[in-house]
């Protein structure tokens, strides 16, 4: 991948004993982990400015919506069990500065409020990704929240138990909104979702969206499409109690904001670390900033895009421990690389599974690619079995040479699996033509002696 | 692949009018509708001896536990279907001899009797496979079965009908026998499932096929290991009472054998066409047989392993689709050829499904591999969703390159998507260290952060 700072590297440092992470979730702690691996002697440690470490942020909707009965139960790993591997993962405590000449970062303790400097000989930035906020007018209401991090869905439970709210407002239709969808029905909460486009989860799609507007209007979800919202007002007790969007107004006891995040760079930037033409940290494949012995992983990192050959910047948990690995190897000396994302994603709604993989149609035309498509309409078992799913499956190929692009799949069951196999023939670079010369398992309660994924290729290869 | 018969095509013939099929199911009448696409006037001709073309083989079973209502959903295609599409489909009809010298046929009407001789330009044998027989007293009783074909499941369910069988006897713990089980069951019959070696469906290791046993314990199957079959008893009324096997005896209403299957071949080993290592036809990668104008696809044929990079003979419905529209292709003057298999195969096992591609830990030592194993329990979602269910994956992989080799998985979900993954990342030839790279489709109720796939690589990669 192109990367503009190779110069700095000319000198290599190798012998880091100290190594510092801002940031203990996904990418931090799995760089403490796999740098600990390497090397026993070094002196790890983590500060996050949050009340916990290394959780699932994807678990919270689910935890929210009593799926998963504790939140215990979210954590991979507790201070505890970081210490027992000789990683001091500090919370609550925030890096303010980052001095990179001096080889230092400035830590305020937000518990009692002591300020220090901390050196580093290797420095990992991985603050993620927090919520685009808007000007908002009632933002402040209580009521009226984001979900973010752990402390998030602390308060959003919280005032679900204290004040019992009926009806909910949801802001935008990506993974979040539509997770925070189901689980809030599943707590008997009416549910408003009000999505700017008009389509949800729009990195499917029109075709693989109709779907999951029917499954969301089947369950009762008050669906609001090309709408926006314009202010949250109060009622008794000062608390959220209605919205007004661009179509009217919504009665609300809870709102969610949902509408997406950005790249936690102030920091990192602020010290002079360089971004790229995303907003987020630029790095090279070994995960280097542009900083001699900073690197970048995770949320706040860009992201190489294998089948656009350029960097991206599209946060999820899955390439934040991708990357947190590759940079806790290459501090200790290692020199592992991130081989990029192929921008495979996969969301529940209610009983809908959709999943995607490369790019979707619009996102290919935007790269000014020539493309043809299919959309195909199966199951996903032997279509003669009884208990088999609708199942469909939309692909896009680049129509000079048959490369395979993307695919995205929408069910009750199977997308998540037939976007895997895509995403892996992304991975490996593979052609629309190859696609039915795999073999895949066959047998009727798990599929059609052609994968809908192959009977798609075949309808695009005859079609050219 | 390497392939014997070159010097046999030096006169090409381009101008094919008559293709002839022997054999109507799954290779043959794929080979006929792909030769029908490429060439509208082509005269297409399939006899078959048996009473239904292209019917769904592996449906059998679960026609017979009642889960599929209907005969007519196991056929793709009727007779009718083929002649809109000018497809001349003769059912009952056998051919009994192949003069390559004269191209010709010769064709019996199993129902007049008749005989006829029917001119090819381009024949292709599609023949597929039948049960292996052993000598067995009282083989020929009432009440004893193989399923084969779609007669041989009308003949079980007319005696199911008929006598009501209380005590079923399976000798066989291969596909037919394991679904066979589950739907004997399912239809309220006790189960004795009678296997020569220690575990069934031996196409996995004994890790992952311990589950299974449990699992047939579990549904109250009588699972006979390392036991075989020594003979059937008739009780009063002439039919099947009991079985004798080399541990003792069985009470038995009904008994399937189900030991295996062996490629048709003598008819077209009759007429000179030669026939590989493995007793199959010998085909090249565009399904040529030694012949000239004579091609062989399906059960009848050999199939290239792409991991062993030798024909193999694996009898699957997915191959025989594969091969037959190669050949069908080919024999209108394309150029298609057959990418080979990586022995890819699933089974329903009641509850769980249990997967394999590529070679298992025993297959990989016998062809003289040196490899690595490992074996992973782990979860088909996130481990802290509270229906996470246990999935157990293996990996091989090549000691000294790395290369994978094959995986396995079972579990009540998802062991058909991992083992798709695995299958299509061993299509395209990767190691086992580039598993941990895939962008897999991820959120809590799919999956893990990691597929346990990549878990499992992660393991080896750090074990060597």
């Amino acid at each position: 991948m192109p990367w503009p700072f190779a110069r700095l590297y000319t000198q290599r440092v190798t012998s880091a004993k100290r190594f510092v992470i801002i940031g203990a979730d996904a990418a931090g702690m799995s760089a403490a982990m796999e740098a600990r691996r390497a090397d026993p002697k070094l002196r790890i440690t983590a500060f996050d400015r949050g009340v916990a470490a290394s959780y699932s942020q994807c678990g919270l909707p689910y935890w929210l919506g009593g799926v998963i009965a504790s939140r215990e139960r979210l954590v991979a790993r507790t201070v505890e069990d970081f210490r027992a591997r000789d990683v001091d993962v500090r919370l609550r405590h925030e890096v303010t500065a980052i001095d990179t000449a001096r080889g230092v970062v400035r830590v305020r303790d937000l518990g009692g409020g002591r300020e220090f400097d901390e050196p580093y000989d290797r420095l990992l930035v991985a603050t993620g990704a927090s919520p685009v906020e808007f000007p908002l007018p009632g933002r402040d209401l209580p009521g009226v929240f984001t979900l973010d991090v752990l402390e998030d869905a602390d308060a959003i439970r919280a005032y679900l138990r204290e004040h019992a709210p009926r009806r909910a407002v949801i802001v935008g239709g990506g993974y979040v909104g539509l997770e925070l969808a189901e689980n809030f029905t599943r707590l008997g909460l009416s549910v408003s979702l009000v999505q700017r486009g008009d389509q949800v989860f729009h990195s499917v799609d029109a075709e693989l969206a109709a779907p999951l507007h029917e499954e969301l209007e089947r369950h009762g979800v008050d669906l609001n499409l090309s709408d926006s919202l314009v202010k949250a007002c109060s009622g008794s007790g000062g608390r959220v109690r209605q919205v007004t969007t661009t179509q009217g107004d919504l009665d609300a006891d809870l709102v969610v904001l949902a509408t997406g995040v950005k790249p936690n760079v102030d920091l990192a930037v602020n010290a002079g670390i360089p971004f790229g033409p995303t907003g987020a940290l630029a790095v090279d494949d070994r995960m280097r900033t542009g900083v001699q012995g900073v690197y970048a992983a995770g949320d706040c990192a860009e992201h190489f895009h294998r089948v656009l050959g350029k960097p991206v910047w599209i946060p999820l948990g899955t390439t934040a421990n991708k990357q947190g690995r590759v940079a806790g190897r290459n501090v200790t000396g290692g020199d592992a690389r991130f081989a990029g994302i192929v921008a495979t994603a996969v969301a529940k709604v209610f009983d809908l599974g959709v999943a995607r993989t490369g790019l979707n149609e619009w996102e290919a035309r935007a790269a000014g690619l020539d493309v043809r498509t299919v959309v195909l309409d199966s199951t996903d078992q032997a279509g003669y079995m009884p208990d088999a799913e609708d199942l469909t499956v939309k692909l896009v190929v680049e129509r000079a040479t048959g490369r395979l692009l993307g695919g995205q799949a929408v069910g009750r069951r199977g997308a998540d699996k037939r976007v895997d196999v895509l995403a892996t023939a992304l991975y490996a670079g593979l052609t629309v033509s190859q696609l039915p010369e795999l073999d895949l398992a066959y047998s009727p309660p798990f599929n059609s002696v052609w994968d809908p994924v192959q009977v798609a290729a075949v309808k695009l290869t005859r079609g050219s």
